[in-house]
């Protein structure tokens, strides 16, 4: 049974008048940024700070993510009212042992102190991700043309990341951003859930940083492969060799930087012959 | 009393081989990424993914920023041991309610989640940033020119977020990088604790977005001036307003953007006109 869910809507961009270095006054779109309070029956559980473009997928995601809601089917509802910044989670049959769930903290980096509950690596020992699935070049390059071209807030009002799920063809599944890029995976753990797909299949990008916890919560959704404009920490790198992803850094226009999983990729020499002296 | 510090060290990069588009492997140094568990008293509090740079102003300014722990006085000892990635806090009288304060989960926006505890908005309508503070034009552009020649782990290894303090003259005076950029704000917060000097006379410079974590702990430690290479968020940009705060976004080369607290400026246009054509 998929949950019912609202469809709130808020606006993603706010004007704001800014001065600049000769003095001069402008107006310039900066992103939203709001609380979203999440109750789960009726019992607070987190304050989300978010763009609020896609708060429903955002709060399943986090459920998800966070381990505290094992299947779609137990949650009966998520209704967001911005007029009150919160969402209203009915689950069927409540989260066991909340308390204790909630209580450990990893304040994790990104660039910020991520809240995750629970022993975040406990699981990764467990995860395998397919072996054989495969990347080609091309469609690495295809992903960084399909982002570049993508309508965005970030266009519009800068200070937010994107996250984008695609198939391994490097068709554009869903793109979401937030002013939170953990939010934005999070979001997109929620439209999986929603749509029931799995990450075997799947190419997922953002545009921030690949650190520990991205890279956790990648292996979480089953994706073998994560791609990033950015760069990696030592843990990211070190989390996805543990469990076989092939993470690609410093994806822009024909280059990137392979630092696990290589033996995935099928380089296409031609295409580079094409656009750069050799 | 000044608390007792251990001096832990750890390697800051680390190297790893990468592939890149044309399939040739080479050797980066990456970030480092460490989990850093604080214990208060014996009691587990948090757990903190940093670079390590820094871990004793860190966990020092993670209580203040927190408000946890009220004054440098009632620390006794902060004594970090990497074999087990552990900070052990002693206090002279504990953290009072500890377990209640702790409870409240806020999870922020940055690019991550950022965990603070307790209602941070709580005491922003009780902080006045000191409203006869000035900055000159020529001290964004001094402010701008340190932090780009200052030798960085950003320069050798990409993916980490600076933050500096610096006097209302632009001479810097701290200047650290964490894999968060919360955790660089923090522990600036711990040096400044152990320097015992407010924030009043001083300018702040990230390079990471302003969202609204940033503006309140900014707040929190009495600064007036918060400058940023990136932009900033709708919150961010309201609790500025809000605290009479001075917040320069988009500060590159002789370029800013002042989006709240413009009285406080000094404009020199003779900078401009040396530089730029009018």
């Amino acid at each position: 049974m998929r949950p019912t869910l609202s469809h709130a809507s808020a606006a993603l961009t706010h004007p704001v008048e800014v001065v600049d270095e000769r003095g001069r006054r402008s107006r310039i779109h900066i992103p939203a940024e709001r609380p979203l309070t999440v109750y789960v029956d009726k019992r607070e559980l987190v304050t989300l700070m978010t763009l609020g473009g896609a708060p429903e997928a955002l709060t399943l995601g986090y459920l998800r993510n966070q381990r505290l809601v094992r299947a779609l089917g137990d949650i009966v509802s998520v209704q967001v009212d911005w007029s009150v910044d919160a969402v209203a989670v009915v689950t069927r049959h409540g989260i066991a042992d909340v308390e204790a769930r909630t209580a450990k903290k990893v304040v994790t980096t990104g660039c910020g102190q991520g809240s995750v509950f629970g022993g975040l690596m406990d699981n990764i020992e467990q995860i395998t991700l397919p072996p054989h699935a495969r990347l080609r070049q091309s469609v690495v390059y295809r992903i960084v043309e399909t982002i570049r071209t993508q309508p965005s807030i970030y266009k519009q009002a800068g200070s937010v990341h994107g996250c984008a799920l695609l198939s391994s063809d490097g068709e554009l599944l869903h793109f979401i951003e937030d002013v939170g890029r953990h939010n934005a995976v999070d979001a997109i753990a929620g439209l999986m859930w929603l749509d029931g797909v799995g990450g075997a299949d799947k190419v997922f990008y953002t545009t921030g940083r690949l650190t520990s916890e991205m890279v956790i919560k990648g292996a979480q959704m089953g994706i073998p492969f994560l791609l990033s404009r950015s760069g990696t920490t030592q843990m990211g790198h070190m989390v996805a060799a543990k469990v076989g992803m092939t993470l690609l850094a410093r994806c822009t226009g024909k280059h990137f930087l392979a630092l696990s999983g290589d033996e995935r990729l099928d380089f296409e020499p031609h295409l580079l012959e094409a656009a750069l002296p050799a």
